[in-house]
């Protein structure tokens, strides 16, 4: 029996490193299925899981919560949504997000499940011990009950992983935000969850999409997806003073918050609009305070602040089909600036923790052609 | 042709001081309607405009924005909103908001219309060269087109003007929040907005409403309506605790800032629940600033956080209506700490400035029988 | 091993009667519950039982879909929602609905739990040949799963079953209308859904609530809960004419229909105000056609109408801790018209049938000590 | 002097006619403006103010109720929304709707302005006798206070006049279907309102747009516009069929009927899912009937039903921002199938009454270039 090859991220006297660890071939209890993985992703917080920074994650685990793959394997009859099968040789990906428990007070009562206790979450709060449950692997083994969705038509998987968790996450903002025909929406950072936020805005009917971020070069992905306007002023005032300049001097009626600086925060409800909507997707992780003024930033503007967390599987479903929809348009696959094999993935998260590229992926099983990024 | 008296806030050389002055009657042009002033009130509003702390206010000024008083002459035939004919001799409030516009972008597309540039508010920012247009003075001059509500029967010129401008304010908070039957309710601040936004919260079907205040004697008018918890420990991280005890752990449905200091937001977020909803109702002028932390208190809890600003004509319809129909229940009368004549409004500034009172009523026609408060 | 009495709809030839038959007492599989049966209730959904109205129900059938009992037995460490364990003599009801799949398209992108296909009912989709599953029994099984919830201290088994089914339903039509603080609410129909929906609008803060019935002495129990008003002309036109008349000409804000007769539709239609909302709950089961005008009702109108199907967790969970806070003030036990030993269902069912009764319940284990019921 | 030409309807012994009647050209009262008319349509409520199907109409009247002019004279600094001047040879167009009186019950409580009793409607409500106040008519007279729009850069007035009123009528539809990303849409009739629908849903991002009508070769301007699915076929039933087979059997997320026929109602309450939405836009006059099951077609479907009435200044105003914004994409010109002189009126009432356009234009100044249109 083969093994199979996996990016661990390893805790030794308080020192996390990755080593790539083999691993023996699962045995597929009734209802999981075997992934061969075709890509998976690097996102910020796998950067995260490197440095420590999040709580309670239990090391050595495999990271990568996003991916696509080829069922290899599967143990009984097993459904979509839709009542279609599953069978070997689909292209699929999966919701990360497992185990929610629809019993608890968030689930059942506040109907607020991407605030149940009891998730888990693949590449993140899963041990490596517990099995192949992330994507930095050959194989990825989905437990029974895991949420799979093929790709739909004209869902290339490098589109798909182009969009990683900031397609979805970004589509969970979007529709918190509640854009109307013809809003102003400004998004503050062009990341992956920016760059799809500010596409799902234009998917909205948004009457004007201006994507902000200090660093010129960085919005470059921003024009290729054809946002109406790109502000890299330096300095906050001189941002603030454009989307006003932009906006009648008004603001705009929806900001979101993608670049995960806290100090964006004070800036952005200072670009929104009296009665416009603020919403906070991009601070997943405590990267510090921010002072506001609750008079100036939000009493006296009848502000709407709205916090953004997780995912459930209705973002992960449209997120699919609307990529699927729309993927002449915006080809996510040029927003990957580069793919690595398994055993470079430091430098992956190298890269992605300087912000040289905009989308690096992971391919636990082979190059795929080279293809031109941004 | 007698003349008119009526406290008037002027400013000389930076120094604002309180005067009587005496004006003539004024001549109604047509839609226009003269009142005998039977109570105004003293909000923390006035406070901050004898210490000149707003923004753009023309001195000399009126104060009193929230009265109420009768009807002693009317030029023309005026109706209320049901279409029933006023009368001389009908006692009767207004909505203290005058000119809005209807033409502008807010009004028009974002329908927003606290947030019109050209809303005019009576006894704020009306110049006292303009005419009779503040309750602390014996007359009080409506506009043609100001807004005119005949108190419906069951409700008491004192209880109406005790509950003052806090109770449309309260009622436009109670509305943001979206309350629903039982959920849990904290209320920080047990002011005049507070109490009557505890009052609309059990009214709205709250499972549980708690008033936090850290003066425990402050809490007495909480206990005297009807709350069902009050909390006054000495420390922002006691009084989480508590709320947090209250609820399981999990925090409050609905939080209403109420209090006006600053320091509240950032413990009102933690008193709230993972996706539940904080409304800041407090903040009306720049106290200064907090200090939070966008990924623990609002990104991760996935909260909702709406400013209130102002009000337009539904709120102090609703209020009224409501108040007439609870005034046995809620006995606002009882609110009133003191009622004070003309010549003693110095007083009540300072009474209102130490918060030794709940409430500080004016009557510049006259004291009325002494009534037991709390 | 002692067997256990239950009340069972059976089809023999085309023709559905009640049989009393013997069960023996079920073997506990592990996160199973038995409940000793204290009461359930004998509501409108039993009648079309017993009249084959309902497609695909699988006699022969134990009715009685909301219960409350006595824990008796439990295998294995079972909690509440909130953590709390529970102990044998714990006094429960449950929620009916069981096994929603949260893994279907209604569930899963539509969030519209109610209406998943997986869904299964106590006392409606189960086969008595699957066990106790229902609450004409002296004993009820729980299965695994089942959520059970306590009776808070304050609401008492009798007041409990009085609002019955009646009672989460309600409160789901009425967060689904959204009453607003001051609205004027129309129930259309006084039988359990339409007091509860009275007293759940009142504990909404309505301005006005007016039941509508055209029997007069039907109208008794909505005076005695301290609706505002009560209207039985025994014209549709001289009800909405009434209606208008309390309203300014305007009609309700909300109306909510729960009075079954698809005539009340286009009634209630009328009854409320253009820009109005009308909820209809009351059409569980086919009673036939109606013809309204698209234009005149609707279009023109601008309305909402909102349909509204099934309970979940959270309607129960609400209703019963709002039961609990107000039992003294609306005495829901009073509604229990006679309490029915097993033996005598058919009277219960002929009762409702016919209705003479507000609300008939069934006490499976012995009759409780008279009480005085509207 | 020279006078001004227009098409009038005239009523004489019951019988009503078009004249082409002469006016004196209009003193300006301040604040008034006087275009000169490039072009009116025809929709579908002029072909029931000629059959005399709306009640309260003053006739003679001069119709025309969406229009396009150039500024002659202006008496005046008159400024837009945004503060920008009005000058002479702006183009523009106007609200239709006047005297929203922002006094009634209805426009301050309800905030439903577009059921102020008290508004007036340019070429429905006003007659001839009070003026140019239509827009079949060389010259229209802009009273004080109407609300005046300068096409943005990017729209023509070919372009704005085939959107006509059926563009911020559908936008208003769209505003209140409240229509979400990736959702399925069905419209229900392809004329000008439900093609503007159908673009206004592509533009909110769903998922797929599907255009119902039973005259296949009604269908190609949908095609053109560039919809997802087109469906002809002659039966309700089959229609239903195929809305369901599209929708994996559960039907659009959001039905819209703007067809006009009631029966299209009990049809398109059986296209929406369960928990769906329909929203009733089409039935602007009372074309009849229809009988409904409230039990299968709304309760147990837990639907929303949504009617539409009228327009405020937020639709046109949206609705030609974005219009100008994707001009190039949809091509409203298009959409004109013939533009008609103003001794022509009759033909093109005409034509609109036997569905044998997609759009009529008049021209009353004088027909442009031939264009091509569908």
């Amino acid at each position: 029996m083969e093994t199979i090859k996996a990016a661990v991220l390893e805790k030794t006297n308080g020192t996390i490193d990755v080593k790539i660890r083999e691993f023996p071939e699962p045995v597929l209890e009734p209802g999981s299925v075997l992934l061969k993985t075709l890509y998976s992703e690097v996102c910020g917080t796998d950067v995260h899981l490197l440095l420590g920074q999040l709580a309670g994650v239990p090391y050595p685990i495999i990271p990568g919560h996003i991916n696509v793959g080829i069922i290899e394997k599967l143990n009984g009859a097993l459904f979509d949504i839709e009542g279609n099968a599953f069978r070997v040789g689909d292209v699929v990906t999966f919701l990360d997000v497992h185990e929610t428990c629809h019993t608890c007070w968030h689930c059942l009562v506040a109907k607020a499940s991407t605030r149940c206790p009891q998730r888990k979450v693949y590449g993140v709060t899963y041990s490596a011990h517990e099995g192949l449950l992330g994507g930095w692997s050959q194989k990825i083994y989905l437990k029974p009950g895991v949420k799979i969705i093929k790709l739909p038509p004209g869902l290339s998987p490098e589109d798909f992983i182009a969009g990683g968790c900031g397609a979805p996450t970004a589509l969970h903002a979007v529709e918190r935000a509640g854009i109307k025909l013809n809003d102003f929406v400004v998004i503050q950072g062009s990341g992956p969850v920016g760059l799809n936020a500010a596409i799902f805005a234009l998917l909205s009917g948004a009457g004007g999409v201006a994507v902000v971020d200090p660093a010129p070069k960085r919005l470059e992905a921003s024009r290729a997806i054809g946002v109406d306007y790109t502000v890299d002023a330096a300095s906050p005032g001189d941002r603030i003073a454009e989307i006003r300049r932009l906006t009648n001097q008004r603001g705009a009626d929806v900001t979101i918050e993608a670049s995960g600086n806290p100090l964006s925060v004070v800036e952005g409800l200072q670009m929104t609009r009296d009665n416009g909507i603020y919403v906070i997707v991009g601070q997943y992780t405590d990267a510090g305070d921010v002072t506001i003024n609750p008079h100036l930033h939000i009493n006296k503007k009848h502000l709407d602040i709205r916090g953004v967390w997780g995912i459930d599987y209705s973002h992960i479903y449209k997120s699919v089909h609307l990529m699927a929809k729309h993927s002449n348009r915006f080809q996510w696959r040029k927003m990957i600036s580069k793919t690595y094999p398994l055993e470079e993935v430091e430098a992956a998260l190298e890269a992605v923790k300087l912000l040289q590229v905009v989308k690096a992926v992971i391919a636990p099983t082979g190059l795929p052609e080279p293809m031109n990024g941004y």
